[in-house]
């Protein structure tokens, strides 16, 4: 089968992936393999390309990359009990064992002995995807097995911090969303879906934030023309945003923190382009906290499957073949990529 | 009466209060005045001297400091119901309105009128002090109103982070705390009353160790001679510490956290002695969060008195006289005062 | 001035208040006098004619009833900060110290020293009401006093409700409501506004059930027609729902409870015309839970005030004079008040 | 091997269980076999025996029984790598499929494919127990598997409960624990370990009550002598216990709630020898929740096991042969069993 795989880390994306010929892979027990209709690409990709998850994963080259996954059941090994061959599925980005403490208390991501297909071991931009029943979703009859594959990553990262964030949002609440990009525009509709707050979207580009008012922002900031910090004591009659979503983690985006967060509020941090760099002081002051958030758990994508089903989060895509793998690579880089670019192998 | 005044911020710790006469405070609606018996001195006294708190509080001189403080009543005025004359209190270290929508939800700390005596209105480095029914706690027959005095910052900071903390852990979880002074071996007693987590407490003196393993820490670390994060490591068993209270803030303790905090674990600053610094890829990749605290509420304060009452968490203080003010500030500044200091005006 | 007041507990409701004239109230410390303009007319109104409150509330006669209040203030009292002559209020119905720990943790409900008008002193209805400051919340400009008057107690009550039900409410989860009627009606609209569970409406009236699915209901059941239990077992195959909020609280209503709510799930109680009757084994088995509902908080109310400012919860009522409170009081009895009855004294 | 099983349903403890020769199991994948070296004899296997749980689990008889099993592996199936033979383990009581939502949310009791030994299938009154690798928690060196087998079930129930209850459970708050017997002592403990509230023990026994004070509680009432509300009214100053653990569930028992739970308190269902039955009017007016408590988590067991270790919880267990069955099931139907009768196949 047709993969489209990385040799050596490299700043270079017009060259990042070769497309080459490599086995179909063949289901052990427990495990099935997916025809991939769907692969949606990320900004992590390109990180992944650049070297920069060395430090976080173990990863050898060359490897496939790709993990927003769906697509179609074409073969199950033993004691698979939850699809067969035919169904429809999305793919959870992580193969869990099911077995360690964290997988005993639901939480997939921080399994002892997970493993990343795409971050480190072979993952979807290819023909046929392998992994574990315990990663597959059945989707509702009439799904869109391109269109909802990047919700298998960006999507529930997106949805994982929003969950987060609605258990404390009061209706009057403001919620700020920073970067309406690919993930921005989940988590958005997401908190609209899920709370009553007000929610305000921030982005230096005026498209995204028309993006924003259309997908239900109550209100837009972008910091070229306006000072986000008096724009959100202005909102919020000086006492803050409960919760802000912070998609872009950079430098210029984490430094508004002790100006915008309210007492008790939180500033999550899912992009992570930068760093936080605060005084202890304003922390205690403040009462706020930097939240860290990770990808979406299992039974998140089940909630998100959900959401898409009834209409409530809907995603904007443009499709690829495999071999426009490195095109996509280079546009994302330039920030050229309308919505998010979904590889159709 | 005499108070113990700053006329201006100042480096110099040996002449930073003059002790002069002032007029003893009268009690308007709601309030109450207080023959102080005891005032605790705290880390942030130094830091108020050094004007640290300009940026965080409107602070007029001359001001009487001390927000420690515990005594009897002696003048209540109209509409006071909760205490009269002759009861044992401790208070709670701010005056709050009642009214805005952060006193009807119970969060004291966030009053839109919060107004804080010692740092910025007159404080109980004095012989009488002036606050709100609102602010007070009648205490336990019994009660040694010089000893719990500390309590009244000191002890509800440290039992607020310690409350959030315990909500987290369960029984065979790790809790960490960095720096077992002052407020440190209270948070660690409060831990241990409220949890069934092992408590590991890290310090560079030896004897504040020892004095952990007193009061109940499970583990300790000296970072002095051991690795702090391949020691928790070893603890855990590679997963980290589900709760850090971090009651240093400084840059070399805050930087501990994506090595020895658990994946969907939280990094508490409550110490503020330097910053936070992280990428944010540390934040997301580890799902753990920088959480911000401020003092405890009055209903907490409530709850730290009972834990003093079972004799839950004990409190070592030394007694000084009004007229060593400076002296305690010096003191303190050089890591010389043994247990808390408490001033008896 | 006019009120309509209950001399005896009574049967009777063509009879049960009479009209008279009473003193206009003022002021004292705090408190403020309210011109009002609308009073809802509560199902508990009629229960408290009947006397099924003496157990819950000291009741003197005679009583000016009405606790579900929205006007202008008139005259304040001294102390009074938040609000002036001039501004259209909503009353939180009860009125509260301020300085018990329940007030201090922000459960006005559970206040110690709780008064509560209409129910246990004078209510509004009457051209005057007398509170505390404590219970007024300003009105977004433009807010009809009238229309609002009956979230003072039904909305907040279904709202609480609402509130304590989406903090376990996950898409793809469903939520009942049993009883789509002046409270329900409301309820169901909060939990569409905050949260994406599918939500199914339970009501012996088909009217009732076509304004739920107005209103935005998922499913509808006519337990004239169809086994409520089959019908939301199929729904969710076989898992249950995993809140149900009984705004009936009925003997045969809370009966359900073991065949429709899921494990780990909450049968809420919030109307209260009858028993819960159940082995104790099957709370076990099924670990489910009766929560009892009572009125919201001070912080619900604002809450909800957002919620209709936002256009998420309309209200339907209808006006009747002070003069007709036995009219309405009869009708009500009879199932005949379309929407809700709210009293323009 | 030798197995105590159940033939048919009867109210004659003396001859329920026949002693007899069966096969010794075979692992399947994923499962393992287990050398019983404790089962601890538990009043539901009473109900079993009497027919109480037909409406609540499908039975086949015969059918070994012993369901609160500890013992060391002697094999393992294809597939099984968190133990292997020779370890020390206590089991989950129950066999769950680790795939359906339930389980990836860590709610192993809500499995939608369980099974449950000694249940509805084959238990641990016998000398081999078959059971899943998801079912068996490694032990710390040096753990007696005889005396640590009740807690399997009769442990992690108390343990659910209690850790349900210490969430709402602050210093000062009341605890109170009716009924002191198999459960109630433990989660008495439980209360104690993780929690400063203060508890108040209830029991028709004195030395059951003696027992209780011997374990750390604060209080006890005999309802023999002492009215129980009045008690807990005097403790609590009129507010009531915040959250109450009946082991007992008897119509007298749950009774209580309105009189002894606070507003926004729970009663914990956890006993099933009664009813609940209250006026629902009691739920709203009180604010108070009748919560079911089914047998607690893999996790949950986990972390009592660390209890355990910790010395925090200990347990009183008398052994018996595997002979001995009848005589326990009849003893315990009397009460004449002292501690947790164990049995040691």
């Amino acid at each position: 089968m047709q993969a489209a795989r990385l040799h050596e880390f490299t700043e270079e994306m017009e060259s990042a992936l070769s497309i080459e010929e490599v086995d179909r892979p063949e289901p052990g027990h427990g495990e099935v393999v997916i025809e991939v209709e769907g692969a949606g690409w990320c900004q992590t990709d390109n990180h992944v390309i650049e070297g920069m998850w060395t430090d976080y994963m173990d990863q050898e080259l060359p490897m496939t990359l790709g993990h927003e996954n769906a697509g179609t059941v074409v073969e199950v090994g033993d004691g698979v009990e939850t699809v067969s061959e035919g169904d429809s599925v999305i793919c959870h980005p992580v193969m869990t064992c099911g077995v360690c403490r964290a997988c005993r208390m639901g939480e997939d991501m921080y399994c002892e002995n997970l493993e990343f297909p795409g971050l480190n071991r072979d993952g979807g931009f290819a023909e046929y995807l392998l992994t574990s029943q315990r990663s597959v979703i059945p989707l509702p009859e009439g799904t869109d097995t391109t269109d909802i594959a990047p919700h298998a990553d960006a999507g529930i990262t997106a949805y994982h911090a929003a969950k987060k964030a609605v258990t404390k949002l009061n209706p009057g609440d403001h919620a700020v969303v920073i970067g309406v990009g690919g993930l921005g525009h989940i988590g958005l509709q997401c908190l609209n879906a899920m709370s009553a707050a007000n929610v305000v979207a921030v982005d230096l580009k005026d498209e995204a934030l028309d993006l924003a008012t259309d997908l239900g922002a109550h209100e837009t900031v972008n910091p070229t023309n306006v000072d986000v910090a008096s724009a959100i004591d202005d909102m919020t009659d000086g006492a803050g945003a409960r919760q802000v979503l912070d998609f872009v983690g950079a430098d210029e985006t984490t430094e508004l923190a002790p100006d915008i967060v309210s007492a008790g509020g939180d500033h999550h941090i899912i992009g992570y382009g930068g760093h936080v760099h605060e005084p202890s002081q304003a922390l205690v002051n403040g009462e706020f906290s930097f939240v860290g958030n990770i990808v979406g758990k299992y039974t998140e994508l089940q909630e998100l499957v959900s959401l898409v089903d009834r209409g409530d989060v809907e995603l904007h895509t443009s499709r690829y073949g495999l071999d426009d793998v490195n095109t996509v690579a280079e546009k994302l880089e330039h920030g050229e990529i309308e919505g998010r670019a979904v590889i159709t192998p």
